[in-house]
């Protein structure tokens, strides 16, 4: 038990707290959390602790034939930092003998939204060094009328970084239309990111991030190449930073799986998510940079249609818990279990 | 020696005659297109003649070791169909004793561009059933002022088709800015495209070819996918067309992969080409999608920095002639090699 002079534990342990919120409770967020855990590798680079519903963890475990021992919190704790103990920290978000399953609910909605609002609290007051966002249903979000608890990523703000191994993307925009991206790229948003991108890889341990940033025409050889894109990266590399671009799209994802780089800044969302989705799935986890806090999620969904069935692939989830622990730690991507 | 009296050997062979352009005579292309033959398996599909100088086609067995002799003819005559003998219609092109190597010339320039007029002349006159283009140099085309011989894919007439094993990808549009493909795109253009797509892979051997129709925004849920490329693909279905989209341009690439789809209709350059390169470079060929014939090539350059060094990859031209043989012989993509 903590007490009101225990320092935060986030600033203290030699691995961080990382703070994992367990996605929608109707879904296979809380199977892939304990399946995650059972793993055993999370404790070597993190002290984990879930936010959620206790219930929906208990019932995990029995889905899932994990044995471990739920420890209900009511706010946060020093964290038991037990492989047989899973820590959960439930403020009764989700009432009290409710647990959906495989379906969107209002009531699940508005437990999620709870859990992000808690989850953002407690990586802000210091608690958690880092957290990551279990798969959440936008269905049952909508229907609590809280989709907007969901961080959007907005240019000049918050980007969506994919890591799959090597390959490593961070997008300019997001859910955009091609032509509203044409229109907003500028060299100073494309300075912005640059630096915002740096700043936060080196945060992560990597002392001199090498950054590639994709064109946005065949070649990077159209107007908007040469006189948004190209003048963006010139600012940054007179800052000093080490980033190269515009480099042809139809290249430069090639070039950071086999190592030239440590980061590509994809210009618009299909640009960098048709280079990880299709060179491989496996592993995925997601950044979403922004908050003062690193912030991860995993890239698959509630998977309704499998839940309680046992086919649930923690593979992400471990990746996420595993990735994060590192980073949040400053040992960067080596050593990276994706 | 062939007579008058002689029908077309494409029409009359069991495996058809495919006529390969060497390249510039100053690159890869000699060296890669013998190594290619020395395999043995390209006889096994297709009766091989080369077109261009015989010259280099000697100096490549020369620089690769590889055993064969090269068997010079002024014109198209009864190819040798013999793994052991070269056949090379070489029409005096490039001058005797001029053999440029490694670097741009105007010479080589002028040769390129009329190997170019004659292969499709042979193919054209049923000589050739199908035909590769070896790598060229857009370098020397330009000394020359012959930059024009080189097919451009042009939307609603010829296409550029990237195969790599499972992965197929025909682009609506090619070196075009993403402004300019946003406001390119209609529903005549989708549904043309799809149209020409399915009957070159009828001849090809591939009975009922489905189609997948790439969207261009996000999620495949913008303007231009709703009002232009949805109503093109409907209306090749109701033609007959086993064709699905607009998909989720950051799925439908691996779908395609893991065989659900024979070949991807991308809306442009880098949607394709960021897929296909980052999924993967081995064994990449080309299909120039136009010309009534099969025309094919490397997707490989003339790579004059490694010419007689003995490194030059055959795997692409390899990959090429197989290819190429199989499909214009109307086997389709089973079996393939690459």
């Amino acid at each position: 038990m903590s007490t009101a002079s225990d320092p935060p534990m986030a600033a203290t342990a030699g691995r961080p707290v990382v703070g994992t919120m367990i996605g929608d409770p109707a879904g296979i967020g809380p199977e892939v959390t304990v399946k995650a855990l059972a793993d055993g590798s999370v404790h070597e680079v993190s002290i984990p602790v879930l936010l959620g519903s206790a219930a929906a963890v208990e019932r995990a475990l029995d889905m899932t034939g994990v044995k471990a021992r739920v420890r209900r919190m009511r706010s946060f704790e020093r964290p038991s930092d037990d492989v047989r103990v899973i820590d959960v920290i439930d403020t009764g978000a989700l009432p009290d003998g409710v647990l959906p399953l495989g379906e969107d609910t209002e009531v699940a909605g508005h437990a999620s939204a709870q859990w992000l609002d808690e989850l953002d609290a407690l990586a802000r007051d210091g608690s958690f060094a880092a957290t990551i966002m279990g798969p959440i249903s936008t269905g049952s979000l909508k229907m609590a009328g809280k989709l907007d608890k969901v961080i959007s990523p907005t240019p000049g703000e918050s980007y969506l970084v994919l890591l799959t191994g090597p390959l490593r993307v961070a997008h300019l925009t997001d859910h955009m239309s091609l032509r509203q991206v044409i229109d907003v790229i500028t060299a100073d948003l494309v300075a912005k990111a640059i630096g915002q991108v740096n700043d936060a890889m080196r945060s992560w341990g990597i002392a001199r991030p090498r950054i590639a940033v994709a064109g946005l025409n065949p070649h990077a050889t159209g107007d908007e190449d040469r006189l948004a894109i190209a003048p963006g990266v010139e600012r940054a590399r007179a800052a000093g930073i080490a980033v190269e671009g515009p480099i042809a799209p139809d290249s430069v994802f090639r070039q950071c799986i086999e190592g030239r780089y440590d980061m590509v800044l994809a210009m618009f969302h299909d640009q960098g998510h048709i280079a990880v989705k299709t060179w491989g799935f496996s592993g995925n986890c997601v950044i979403m940079m922004g908050p003062p806090y690193l912030h991860m999620s995993v890239a698959h969904g509630t998977a309704y249609d499998i839940v309680g069935t046992g086919q649930a692939d923690a593979a992400m989830m471990l990746s996420a818990m595993r990735t994060c622990g590192q980073l949040a730690s400053g040992q960067g991507f080596s050593g990276d279990a994706q």
